[in-house]
């Protein structure tokens, strides 16, 4: 079955310093027309970083788009440009929003995060062997955050209050809970 | 510790069918300023739908922010003004999908897909005891869908290769793979 919906036409909204966006009239393969309102992001990288005793780092902060502080695990956007891979990217942020950092990165998933109308691709990393950085990289300066340790039965109680409302904490939770078992 | 960001200017850059774009210029509680670009979204409604037989049921379509067809759980938007409740929501999308209903839906999660700059909702129901309807709803006029009915392993395998690759669907994959163990 053939799928593709063919781009006819793009109009450019937006171009940003987070995401751009644009709007396409596409040919639908069943012979109709479409618009198609898109947004285009650089991609980004998270962490499920669990310490020597167990526990989950996260990081409180507030998020505008829902004006409120909440619960995530460690993460930040790519920077265009940027010339290191992927995993230095997520022992950047570990570093700068925890202070910590890892020996041992694995890749437990790669995924977009809102695939209707959004290119985010963002990959998941489980850092073990965690180990605190003496003068670690200062956070960006627009950055105010806090930080917790919590067993994985604290994250459970955190996303059940939702307290703990994002897909990708959501999501290295259950990791944590599927290693766990 | 305060985290508030306060807005001191708003720009509105977009208004579209699907979601809305603004630029805040915000006061940061460290005394700083900063800018927030953001996207409103009006939410959508996700299922992880069982067979009787224990087999998942996808949706596979076309995504024209990564110009790909993927597989995923049925979902859709939540329509402005909508009278009815989420699970009425959540019902429709199911029928129109895959031509299927439920007098049992559980609510498995309620999250924020891309929470660093957009406010989209979504809430993932398990739906069971699925009935097939005689008459099901047609399918908006640009949607083009494939149904799949895969098992939790053929699931995992997707996920693996990358032909499930959007985090709502992952993360109905993990919530299976927890009821199973």
């Amino acid at each position: 079955m053939n799928f593709e919906e063919k781009t006819i036409n793009r109009t450019e909204i937006f171009k940003g310093h987070i995401f751009d966006v644009v709007v396409d009239d596409v040919a639908l393969p069943n012979g109709g027309t479409g618009k198609r309102e898109l947004i285009f992001h650089k991609g980004a990288v998270c962490v499920l970083a669990v310490t020597p005793e167990g526990k989950m780092i996260l990081v409180k902060q507030y998020r505008k788009a829902i004006e409120r502080a909440i619960y995530e695990i460690p993460a930040g956007k790519l920077e265009l440009g940027e010339e290191d891979t992927l995993e230095d990217a997520a022992l950047r942020e570990l570093e700068e929003e925890t202070g910590y950092t890892s020996d041992k990165l694995t890749l437990l998933a790669d995924f977009y995060s809102a695939i209707g109308f959004c290119n985010e691709r963002i990959r998941l990393y489980l850092a073990d062997n965690l180990v605190k950085v003496e003068n670690p990289r200062p956070m960006d300066e627009d950055e105010v955050i806090e930080l917790s340790y919590v067993t994985l039965e604290e994250a459970l109680d955190l996303v059940a209050s939702g307290d703990i409302c994002d897909a990708k904490t959501i999501m290295a939770v259950q990791y944590l809970q599927l290693m766990r078992k």
